[in-house]
């Protein structure tokens, strides 16, 4: 495949000249296209070393405006990127809607220099073809534009420029071990970049292969490159919003009773005596786990989903009283900021998620999206539907990981809630918990459960499965929720000693 | 003085009962007054090992909204942070308007932990106690609600306390060589932490010593001692408000020609041959310069202020084309976010500050808040003012840590302004650039020009100079600045080498 490059390609002097202006200014318009129409680009930026990646790169900085894009550079992972799910410093780095981000290097590097220097296993280079290829589409399914070059020169050539760049002391130090080795193994670097190219190249995100052995020709495909890819995404994202009304009667679930809901016992109680000494000796417990969790390195995700005045809150301070807080957080999810709507939906949870040996309790989550959002008409229902396999795909990132993910379902019945709005009404510091629109939310009750019954039958995997909470008894659901937590993490902790 | 403290205070448990509900839904309402007076509130917890300072940061969690405050436990800085002022992580944790941000250590490590275990020279740590009051004064000018709490407990109560943690595998690890130092040095670090005390409590941010012999105690002097600086913070924030009318006609400045800008010789000028042999070889020496300041780890700031179309766009674009893109970034400063908005105005600019090696073209800057925000009324005339002493402070920081910092103003007259204006409208790829809010401006022409001269005057210091580019011709402000760049870098590698 890429031996088919044809590397001797030129361009004169005179056409680059005629040629090279008019897509200066044509890049400048496909940026403010892409911000009018609200489309995020991706160019990223793969090759081999000393293929001019920093030379093209400048060029296209030069003619956007820097107020839409950024550079980023990647190299080996820092600690803090360590401590997470390979893929969470790349969430980190996507651009809002309308902006670009230009990638030296990118999540590729895990199948280029981190395979073939043995930095991971086989195991783990493996599943990153996976991975890149479930990251990827979740965003091209968002509107992404991905542009993804690669810079091909040949070996001799290769050579050829490490040698100028040694000779000369400012840029010497470009030139080390490790890039005289890439030229030694040329061959086997080739191989792995065609796996690459063939595995990876789909119809959202595909490859292009950039002959770099002259410049002006490079520049030139580059910018034609990019500047059709951001048309076609222009075009797209415009076709998209003629399209897109969100589902103004969202659907129903089948009527099939009993439900799964139906089905839970909230007769389920305890007294208070009892959960007194229980809930003392499950706060100890789980202090103790806290501990060991945080020297072995193991990270937690506490989700709680619920009914308005379900108990969340109440159930969470619980869990997290006896803990050092140093050791978790509570992240409380409410309607996204201006930065966050312009984002992909799951970026917030991504730049949330806790770093190994820490706990983060999420207070609502990212199943928001089929939840209010769906039931509210925020999203299309393309999008909410789209969502139930992009939210197990991302449980299955954190949970690969090791991450120790508990989701919580806490389930009340209709009249029970009426009863906890009519307290919360008539206690003086607790009224500012109760607002209007959870009454207007009442009133959607059937809709919202039958989306509830849609996300615990599509969302309930081996490696993530929900739990439900019988909270009629407030005393009966954090027992049984603090139990819950502090099995899995138990669990959690055999496996990563096994 | 802390010999003074009484370290048997205890609480009866009965008082404590009785007392207690009533703090925890006290400190609930405080944490809503804050968030709807938009006052933020850092509260800071230092001092010994085992007084209790994860317990009585729980305590204090549990009792607030999770949506309003964030807890930052500070350890040794990264290598992130190491790369850049040591400030610059703490301005990257403070808690936008209405938030709390609880920290868990704090920039007083430096004072301690660093300072005793010689992890800081002597000058380092004797310049922290102006920075951190400097810091302190301009987060409380801006109306942050600052709480310093030094838990207090005995030599004796300590050693109990570790032999305690000792006896139990899971907290055996928190007691370590480092923590019986501090035992057996006991009387150094107290008379370390009575210096810092005197010298760091100040009317705007004081120092609550909290006698933490035991829980009950400890915890009700925290909330009691919090729950009244947030009151006395939330008066003052709306008394603020209702003081604070913008000043609608921004003061002019004296009369007094010729000034500063009169005496700027326009007629400078540059021929193209001349321009493009000048260019050539200026590009060519920044390239090496910034593969130089990589290498020695020196940190560079460009920064760029000047009239409407005076050219700060080009002449970025000359100083960046010969430039490594994975060295540089430039970045545009437009109107601040939602999220900047309800963050102190230098906030963003702490945020993007390079790390060592690296440098940062800001095309316009922290300036704003005494050339646009002062003369458009976008913050009140004591905001402005004040504004001076800040960007002084802020910049002898940069300064002070290595960072090259070059300042320019580009400098044209009306006359130009205009010819340029109409060029744009005339020419159909550079009509986006004009909008009708560039003519408004232009009408301010006099207000915006005392305020240009008040800044030159007030903020060119020793170590952070403007350098004022004669911009009428294009082509001499790019050489002049080029060239000027050029110099700083090289006499800041020098300084580092030297």
């Amino acid at each position: 495949m890429l031996e088919l490059a044809d590397l001797s390609k030129r361009l004169a002097r005179e056409t680059f000249k005629e040629v090279w202006p008019k897509l200066v200014i044509e890049m400048g318009e496909c940026q403010r296209e892409a911000r009018a129409a609200g489309a995020p680009v991706v160019i990223l930026f793969e090759g081999w070393d000393a293929a001019g990646k920093g030379t093209l790169i400048n060029a296209l900085s030069q003619a956007l405006d820097p107020r839409g894009f950024k550079v980023w550079p990647v190299s080996a992972p820092t600690e803090e990127a360590r401590l997470r799910p390979w893929m969470w410093r790349f969430w980190n780095m996507l651009p809002a809607a309308g902006a670009f981000a230009i990638f030296d290097r990118s999540w590729y590097g895990r199948l280029m220099v981190e395979r073939l220097e043995r930095q991971v296993g086989k195991k783990v280079w493996q599943q990153a073809f996976q991975d890149i290829l479930e990251f990827e589409r979740q965003l091209a399914d968002s509107g992404m534009v991905i542009v993804k070059l690669w810079l091909h020169i040949s070996r001799k050539e290769q050579a050829r420029r490490f040698k100028r760049l040694e000779a000369d002391p400012v840029t010497a130090w470009k030139v080390g071990k490790a890039e005289w080795r890439q030229s030694q193994q040329y061959d086997k670097w080739l191989k792995a970049a065609e796996e690459m190219i063939e595995r990876t190249g789909t119809a959202c995100a595909p490859w292009t292969v950039v002959e770099a052995t002259q410049d002006r020709f490079a520049r030139v495909k580059v910018f034609e490159t990019v500047i059709q890819a951001v048309k076609r995404g222009v075009d797209a994202a415009k076709a998209r919003k003629a399209e897109a009304k969100p589902s103004a009667a969202p659907q129903m679930s089948r009527v099939a009773a009993p439900t799964i809901l139906d089905r839970v016992d909230l007769t389920q109680s305890l007294e208070r005596a009892d959960y007194e000494k229980k809930l003392k000796k499950l706060q100890e417990r789980l202090f103790r786990l806290e501990h060991e969790l945080f020297l072995a390195r193991v990270p937690a995700v506490i989700a709680y989903e619920g009914w308005d005045a379900a108990g969340k809150g109440g159930n969470i301070r619980r869990l997290t009283q006896g803990l050092d807080p140093r050791g978790y957080e509570v992240v409380p999810i409410a309607v996204p900021s201006a930065e966050e709507k312009a984002h992909h939906y799951l970026w917030r949870f991504w730049r949330a998620i806790p770093k190994a040996g820490h706990i983060t309790v999420f207070d609502r989550t990212w199943y928001g999206r089929v939840l209010v959002e769906r039931v509210e008409g925020f999203c299309s229902e393309a999008e909410w539907r789209r969502a139930y396999r992009e939210i197990n795909e991302f449980e299955r990132q954190l949970t690969g990981y090791g991450t120790v993910l508990v989701k919580f379902w806490l389930q009340i019945d209709k009249e029970e809630q009426l009863r906890r709005f009519n307290l919360r009404q008539q206690t003086g510091y607790k009224q500012w918990k109760i607002t209007d629109e959870d009454w207007r939310n009442r009133e959607k009750w059937d809709r919202y459960e039958a989306a509830v019954i849609d996300m615990l039958e599509q969302t309930s995997t081996s490696y993530a499965p929900w739990t439900i909470l019988e909270a009629n008894c407030k005393l009966h659901a954090r027992v049984k929720s603090l139990a819950t937590v502090a099995d899995a993490l138990e669990a959690g902790l055999a496996r990563r000693r096994g």
